[in-house]
């Protein structure tokens, strides 16, 4: 059933022995949200815990490094920013995955089937309607709800920069930062520094490019053999996604991933021309406009034609 | 005689045939404030122009490709986001800097001697200024004035990712978007598109990183035969400077450029430990605190030579 902004902070304040679901290789938007709203829920004085994934990435401490650990019996189940229950972790997927109970998310292909559904498919970043809900519980905003928040908006957002920025994300930017967010240092960890391993990693990859459809679209790959060269792991991987899309007169940007069992993670970032989403869903894939994602079998060679093959239709 | 934002504004008002000043290489700021403030002017009814420096990147032609040259003979000369007269461009310092009747600037060291002074060094950008002025006149913001002014707000913060950004950048920039700015795309024409020589280039230089100085300092640079390996030249070389300092644990960042004598143009970027500015002093270079350069004799292993004996001093 989907449901509010007001109709949802009514169920959390309703509610105690709260867990959060997050989506593996979870990024800054599903933590930011999971993070403020168990901050949040516990300012409430409610128990509340985030259900988080094995991979998290160091960088992301600081959203939750300050937090002792809760034990208790959930007793609700909400989830953010997660848009398919294929995408928790499958312990989370297997103890929760039917049983969740609110869902808050801003992809517009959210299938997953809670009992209420809070769906803002304009909003740059879930971490937005986590905003509002806080706003709505009358929970005042503190540096670190703040930080939670201005790191979802940031990171989905690529720090204001893709098309899905809004008036509404430069708002809650200000009073982010008004309540205490720290946006140049969270900018500068989440987009700025790299570690060697992933400066390697980055040029392994790189020396793999490729052009095609007359330089409209560029496709790089990661071997999985590249992890070991560079002392990188997969955590690392996302910033290379974009890389590509950022060549002059590329609107369509490749990203293919070899996994551990050889098949490949595929990942789409298009310019106006191009909509990634649907380029995706032709391999079972979704996602957004601008950023998509799909799985082919391997090896390199099949997974590149496949790929090659349903950008082709809108390049054409 | 220092004033404020009212008192601009009536200054403007009661004056007509203005021309305006920005500073020699231009960035977006000075442009955005130049055009931004022309465009308001002239809603007014007013003649104004720009007069523009030689060498303006392509990249900013949107600013004031619609725009039609006006004839008149100058009455009143103001100057945006100048710091100092000996930053205006040959021409325009020998004509008009003496003659400045109005200076509007961000910069706290600024020394125009001019009539009056709107100084707000506290605004990341002079276009927040210029912002508030034309706020102050009652000049509708159209799509075009509000294209002006995000340019320089995203370019003078780095796409709102260095300290200077606040509250107030991120409630005009959401102002700017209502107004019709488009932000994503001033965005990716600043900040994203790169040419694959450039990208080639890149590749090439970082493959010559070296860590000094238990992986505080990395080193990068240019043999002057990658221009010719890369389809690339010196002028899309300047970003290179700030990717070393971006690896995790580097606090001094090192790009040292060969140049067509065999001489080096070295750039340093520095995290708060190492003061950049000091460092280049010793080698008879300088610049700002975190971002200076100098010059070193060939060669190569002379200049590397040279420049890490001067962040040795500050790294031991």
């Amino acid at each position: 059933m989907k449901i509010d902004v007001k109709k949802t902070a009514q169920l959390l304040e309703n509610h105690n022995n709260i867990i959060i679901l997050v989506h593996s290789n979870p990024d800054g938007d599903t933590l930011g949200c999971g993070y403020a709203l168990l901050r949040a829920l516990r300012k409430l004085g409610k128990k509340a815990e985030v259900l988080r994934p094995e991979n998290v990435s160091k960088k992301y401490n600081y959203l939750f490094d300050d937090l002792g650990k809760e034990d208790f019996t959930p007793e609700y189940v909400v989830s953010v920013d997660v848009a398919d229950i294929k995408l928790l972790e499958k312990d989370a997927r297997e103890k929760y995955g039917d049983k969740i109970n609110l869902a808050i998310d801003h992809h517009p292909s959210n299938c997953v089937e809670s009992e209420y559904l809070l769906l803002e498919d304009t909003a740059a970043a879930a971490c937005e309607i986590i905003y509002k809900v806080i706003d709505e519980m009358n929970v005042a905003f503190d540096k670190k709800i703040a930080d939670c928040l201005y790191t979802g908006i940031t990171t989905d957002t690529g720090c204001f920069r893709y098309s899905n920025t809004t008036s509404q994300t430069y708002m809650m930017a200000a009073k982010l930062v008004e309540h205490g967010a720290d946006g140049p240092l969270i900018n500068r960890i989440m987009f700025e520094t790299k570690t060697k391993s992933y400066v390697i990693l980055e040029k392994l990859v790189m020396d793999t490019l490729e052009m095609h459809f007359d330089g409209r679209c560029a496709l790089v790959h990661l071997d999985y053999d590249m992890y070991e060269k560079s002392g990188s792991d997969e955590s690392e991987t996302d910033p290379i996604a974009s890389k590509t899309r950022q060549i002059e007169g590329v609107c369509v940007g490749i990203f293919l991933r070899e996994k551990e069992d050889g098949s490949f993670k595929i990942s789409l970032r298009t310019l106006e021309e191009v909509n990634a989403s649907e380029v995706c869903r032709k391999l079972d894939g979704g996602g957004h406009a601008r950023a998509a994602g799909c799985q082919c079998d391997g090896p390199f060679e099949n997974a590149k034609e496949k790929i090659l093959a349903a950008v082709g239709e809108y390049l054409k």
